[in-house]
């Protein structure tokens, strides 16, 4: 019943509202369960275990949610009073700073257009200690959220590690969208990860299990994260009910982003013939609509579209996303693009 | 499956190895939905209603664990670099004081006898501003895992409150097994929820469910606590998979605590038959084991009841903690003490 | 002897090289003392009083360094897991950001041209709860050190201070070099001082103390800071010592400081006149001299200048910063324009 | 003038009340200064290196208090979310607990009677891992402030150290009156700081510069203590002011440190006369005094006797302090307990 939702109405604001599958449902209920503070979870550690081993490393941590995941990973290798350096529009820098305030580290923004670090502010960055602070830990992500979905190419992803490494410093990929990234590049996960000491990747958006992420990296640094997610109280029980869902998520949905990505295209180069709309082409499976052209500020165009059932989300004063996922059928990308017609028109 | 554990093997380690019940499996199964980022998931909407008002308070928030539900509150209401008064054997001092390194408060031991604040030494911290910090939160736990589930008495309660209020200062009751002190008291959850303005309550230990707790009290206090659970990284998309497990076990759970009261009395009595063992009789679920005049130690005691398949925890060098709860029968009572008589002879 | 520096060096690196004058020690020699962690200091009192009194703030802290006046402002006004809006090329921001770390704030850079803020990008960051953290504080910073000693116009600062105080947030005005501001502007310190809630004032920049710092604002955000000044570990015994230097400083150094700026525009227009040297006009004491059309680089140029015993501080990779103070006289400006113009050559 | 206080009073309240000498002005008058956040304050580097040579060292480093000094050592030493062992009643955990709140590490109080850590505890602390968190450092404080000056022998400060360096921790020994300890005990303070990785002194209680401390330990610790004293805001520019004074008391005031505990023995026999006195003899500088015989409690004291011009402390609901200093003869001695007797009767 879940499985679909209430199917009048298009929703288009985050792959974060896809609901479980009858698969994961039922591989909830047959997960053998154990106390993950005792003994350890069978489902959770297999969840661990198999991430691990999907994306190339040694070691795998459940979490709660990405953001988790993500403080996990730099509380896990970044000492107190040290400089992390990321995208000034990621994810970890616009709508985690909240975590950076636990951390007791400084976060620096750097230019990252299109969702790739500036290199040459990267290497300015790594070779300084401005305000006496030394660079502990870069952080990248793809596919890129706030840039549209873009994806670095992986020859980006190398130069980053590259000087990263050179400047003794460990590389994390906030992989929220991992799977589309590696999908739009036509290479294994894995590959990606191989530019990365770690990597967060998340259950609950296009992969659509209900919650949950997994921290992946080398042995001792997930053994320092399990800790900690202990101490900061993120340790769950029976946490295979979950871990379950994310595993059935593993087997049974990466393989089908492809249909979110030919939804975005299509989405993409329908919304590019409405007068008035400038297009940032998708990547992946987020499309950004400008709509500066229309008169109409974001909020507005929200609000005018939710009356047709169609909820997209603001994403600036003038800008919108638009997110293809599991519940988006083609038809529904129709339904969005005769709404938006409408609205302009 | 997992309704019933590995059966022959009797687990006395903790409550928390409880697994979810046939009906949890349904209630995830058929409950409601939604994004918690975005419109709210409505059966955690449900559980936090439903729990906020069996326990007098305003409003509730899920999250993963008691741990994380005992750090929101403090967050919530405790500014940085003030004091927080506790038991010097409350869990929150002893097993979560990695949390409060997450939240630049100082936390100031008090001693804490049988599970109740030593009046005159909470009355004289209260008063004082030590080392330049002024008390911000008074923290209790009823009942109080460390000794052995003991139960503070209403009056206690109130007492502590009073001296709080007085001092212009919140309580926050880390309820992790307030039901079973309820039941020892004879009184309704919500009467002992009066003498605190916040408390949390753990659905994974008696009451089965697989993860997760509530935290409930006043609204504003609520509102932080909610956006300081997201800033943490602790809010999770389709909740309602755990939360509905939560509801089930208030539902069905609370009732049958009463059984597991009964064994633990039952198993106390049986023990302190046993030449070389020392009960602290059970107020509730915890039966603690004094084996120092046995001539084996707490670990030694662990390995061999183990060897006889009865699982029980060290809690001190020559101190073991038996639990009992859902998997544990009378019959399960009787073999456990089979067991410890013979590792005794 | 300390009055006057090793004379056959031109010392241009910061005005915080400036030694104390015969008549701070004649001041220190004969301060009345107490003990600052009892009944407080008498001279350390004075200082205080007279700084918020000149300011026109309600009172006054003595602290080790401005750094140190920031921190306290800061943590004084605002609460764990809250923004604070600050030009991104702020002292505060580039140099201070060590301290952020001790805070559980978030630091929020917005472009700060000329060292005025953009007003619209305050006016967006104050409506905004980026990351779900609400803005807390706004710092300015005026004369703005890495901006060449500019000096927003006093309207600037009205319009900073309205638009955060009609958002309820507090304003706090890093003026490590206040005095020089209030000179270019030829107005009272104070009336600058009345556009921000809190204000920190060096004593041993252009004003040529040994040491230490004042911050000014409310009886009830200086009680606070004076609080934490002591938890921190930056309270003094007999701190008079340093204060009585910091009033001599106040009483005597405010007026001369318009022959630095004088210095600094001989300096400035006699470099401009040298071919490949970049100048930015300096409004107060602060010149800033691009190199990139020298075919050297900064760390090339400072080697060069200090082989002619010229000491200048490279301020970017092709960007040095000059400073006049106390012992630059013109005739040492002279010498550094030859200095100069030989590297040039 | 400041060389000696009002001399109708007589205060007993601390020896920080102690002023600078004459030959501490003349020190400051002539000590060669430098920018200690440039090139370096000539004399706060002698200071440095003369402290840290004194205690048998590598490195020192200058700090405006003590309670920085500790906060720093601990800084260096401590990742956060590590744990500090120190004693209950130690002032780092009872006074400086503010501090604490900056750290992200726990502060895990032990038995520390007459001064001295006890060893049991510290042993299964430094073996057990109590709330997931393992320990970091080991605080010890010779003389004991709130143990009336008591010192702990040189057998049991190695014992501390060997059970710590055994467990892979750090020794910290808070010397805030480490050169009384050294006195009482007959050795060399540098034995006693064998017994310590890092050692703080302070320089303004009974040594009687205006101000300041040293932190001295290995290079390596001392550098990143450097880098956190400037990070924090507490690096002072030509502090050279302050390090005089305090490189005058190293020369000048230690040897004098007998003649206050000749007058603190005084002091001791005289008032355990007084009917109704209860005394601790001291071994150092400090006599404690329990007015619980006497029918007026501590603060009722505190007024008796400032009345008649003796100032005391409180120290307890019963317990006055009373501390030998410079400012103390032999007669004020006898004026004091003239006071007492005067009250008493």
């Amino acid at each position: 019943m879940n499985d679909s939702p209430d199917n009048t109405t298009i929703d288009l604001r985050s792959d974060t509202v896809t609901l479980p599958t009858e698969a994961m449902y039922e591989r909830i209920r047959s997960a053998p369960l154990g106390d993950d503070g005792l003994d350890g979870d069978p489902t959770a550690q297999e969840l661990e275990r198999f991430t691990a081993s999907l994306l190339g490393k040694a070691a795998g941590l459940y979490t709660p949610s990405a953001t988790m995941a993500n403080l996990l990973a730099i509380l896990a290798q970044v000492p107190r009073q040290d400089t992390i350096l990321l995208g000034a529009a990621s994810h970890i820098y616009t709508a985690e700073r909240g975590a950076a305030t636990f951390t007791g580290a400084f976060y620096q923004p750097l230019p990252d257009a299109d969702g790739a670090l500036d290199l040459h502010a990267l290497a300015a960055a790594l070779a300084s200690t401005k305000g006496n602070l030394k660079p502990a830990l870069v952080c990248v992500e793809t596919s890129h959220n706030n840039e549209g979905g873009a994806v670095a190419s992986l020859a980006h992803m190398q130069a980053v590690h590259r000087a990263a490494h050179a400047a003794g410093v460990n590389v994390h990929l906030d992989g929220a969208r991992l799977f589309n990234a590696a999908l739009a590049l036509g290479r294994p996960a894995a590959d990606l990860c191989a530019q990365a000491d770690t990597v967060s990747v998340c259950l609950s958006k296009g992969l659509s299990a209900p919650m949950g992420a997994v921290l992946v990296g080398p042995e001792e640094t997930i053994r320092r994260a399990r800790l900690l997610r202990k101490l900061i109280g993120a340790s769950q029980r029976q946490v295979g009910i979950a871990a379950a869902a994310g595993l059935e998520a593993l087997d049974s949905m990466i393989g089908r982003l492809a249909e979110d990505h030919d939804n975005a295209r299509l989405l993409g180069q329908d919304l590019a013939a409405i007068p008035g709309l400038r297009i940032r082409q998708p990547q992946t499976n987020i499309v950004q609509v400008d709509v500066s052209g229309t008169g109409m500020d974001a909020s507005q165009w929200e609000a005018a579209m939710r009356q047709r059932r169609v909820l997209v989300r603001p994403w600036g004063p003038s800008l919108l996303r638009c997110v293809t996922h599991r519940h988006i059928t083609a038809e529904a990308v129709r339904g969005a693009v005769a709404a938006f017609a409408a609205v302009a028109a």
